[in-house]
């Protein structure tokens, strides 16, 4: 079509893909909130002890569903011009929803045993790892033009890629920083803050600017 | 395009919003039923009982199916000419499908809990907070009409923004009011019938002019 | 459009119902099949004995995946040339899944107290409801031509109605009978076998007449 | 249209029935990682015996990850020119779906009880099942082209059914296997990954030749 040499095996509309993708992420994140509960037949002391524990719990389930909507909006935006999916497009947003569908779990580990270190390793490493998949669909995407309507600005690309890379590394640092003190890896987890605002922003501009010269 | 000078940030169709969110309402509607459940290995006489006692989860799941179906019918309606969404129609949607995921727990603190307090409390917060961020979501998209296909007609919207407004404020005071009587709080819900039934009417009597002038 | 006086209150087009409604079948479905499940740490003699235990919940499940699937169908068959879709028809779609999403309690109890009458007055308390609402739909789609890109024939409509109605007033008239006699009530059940084959053939026959004349 | 003389049911568009299929694909997918959990409430020590007595559970979650991916992207390719669904492909889909909407059952079945042969044969007939389905499927939908857009080439066609085959037969044998060593049965699903490697392969090239061609 456009004079590349390469064999290609578009494996037709991307629908599908998102179809399945839009169901992972929705059921991900309402799955997580059911680890908010109270056992059933506790006299009014216990009823209050019992809901004031389960405040870890909705703090948990807020932190993870933040990321996990987080990704679906770089998902969003990374599909928004893609029309077609080849099989290695489809494997990696394949590897990428099993790492989204196991969120619920280290979202527990984190509510009931936050102190420990295990629990803030693999909470991080899950974070890391969805976030070095994206990063890699981001890439594969970027790179190949002729499954799109229309090409990504490179600069906008870039900014993804700069984006996603931040939480891979800081998620992935945290892991062996969560062994020296679980604390000191969550509170690293805020040096995420500042560069989602500036990676946002230039984001927002950039995508301004490519819309106008569209 | 139409002469507005404020910076766009459009990230694309609103299709995939709405895909996630239509899964996060059925996930979330599908849920509440859960608790409806008996124990398995009972004899006949606990078996009776066990049904008797699961009675206040019906209950419980009824309300909980209505009070969705009515937000996700108001979602239908405010997206309705939606076309294009921006960065802050994402971060408000998925805000809104955040404490859509919650709902369970409260529903099954009402099952259980029904005659305490902060049960009553809980639920009563969880639906003014929906309520609140169908609002804002509201007003968004009327004073964004860029986003749309056609605008939404004044008239529609701001008897839209009435009828979420009197659902968050109803909900909001049940707050406070439950700690006063948690069975007073849930009969004040019921104010909100006779406002519904008429910013109801008003809405489709509204649609349909609408219609005809179009 | 066509010339009728009556006030329309079209909410617009159908999609986003029918999405809802796509989801609430497919998590009906899977949950359904939760209940089959074995406990930990049995030791070789148990696991067997739980295994077999299990038994009854592999038929409930397949039963009730028979019957959402048949429901599915014939939501899928009645919404084929709907376009738009009004109040009424939300609110009756919306009452559809409510019931939709119950189907896992019924299950259960089918499975664990299937020799009970609660269970099984409950079972086809519950099919019967589906099988009602589902007929008052599509008699409301029949009647509203005006929402639907093509008038599905009154031969095809009249045959849904008379496969529906079967449904709904065979389940029915098994919930007293449950009280009689359990196990008479579930054959009772299978009176529906050949009602559905003679309606299937006929359906099939009539629709494919459609076609051709189309 | 083309001549041929059957009577044809068709029952409108695909679009439904792969939106109820992405749906069941996702819940299954997400609800494997349900079993991938913790007990409340233990000591340091007890929660390091936790976490490790869990990691069969992450592998038999990543096993069947695998598995219903694999089931998902034959099915995406396999409807990737079908427009039109009819009675036989409805049934044939609906049936595919009630077997994957069972996999968290002979999933946790292995994770917990991978060493018994019963684990095995269960795990292996429901990968036999699937298999056999989506084979039926794949067949019905290459003899009926005048349900799709385009045809499917006969050579792509006949290596789905080859891959597709391969599954079935290689899972089927695994049943028997099991009672002998269950062990050996797991061993010899490995027999698969060179069978994937080459059809995989071969369907890459065929489908970029039809393309080409095309």
């Amino acid at each position: 079509m456009n004079g590349h040499q390469r064999v290609r095996d578009d494996e037709g509309s991307a629908a599908r893909l998102l179809a399945l993708s839009d169901g992972v992420f929705a059921i991900a994140m309402t799955l997580l909130a059911l680890d908010i509960a109270l056992p059933a037949d506790l006299d009014p002391d216990g009823f209050e002890q019992a809901l004031s524990d389960v405040t870890p719990n909705v703090w948990a389930y807020a932190l993870s569903f933040v990321v996990i909507a987080a990704f679906w909006r770089g998902h969003h935006q990374m599909f928004r011009y893609v029309r077609e999916v080849d099989g290695t497009v489809i494997r990696l947003g394949l590897l990428n929803l099993g790492l989204i569908a196991l969120m619920p779990f280290p979202t527990t580990l984190l509510a009931e045993y936050g102190d420990l270190p295990q629990s803030v390793a693999v909470y991080s490493a899950a974070v890391a790892a969805m976030g070095a998949t994206q990063l890699a669909l981001t890439v594969v995407l970027w790179k190949r033009p002729w499954l799109g309507s229309t090409t990504l600005p490179d600069p906008v690309a870039r900014n993804d890629v700069v984006d996603l890379a931040s939480t891979a590394v800081v998620f992935a640092v945290a892991v062996p920083l969560a062994f020296v003190s679980p604390t000191g890896a969550k509170l690293w987890w805020a040096v995420l803050i500042p560069v989602k605002v500036l990676t946002g922003r230039r984001g927002k501009r950039l995508r301004a600017a490519a819309q106008r010269s569209a």
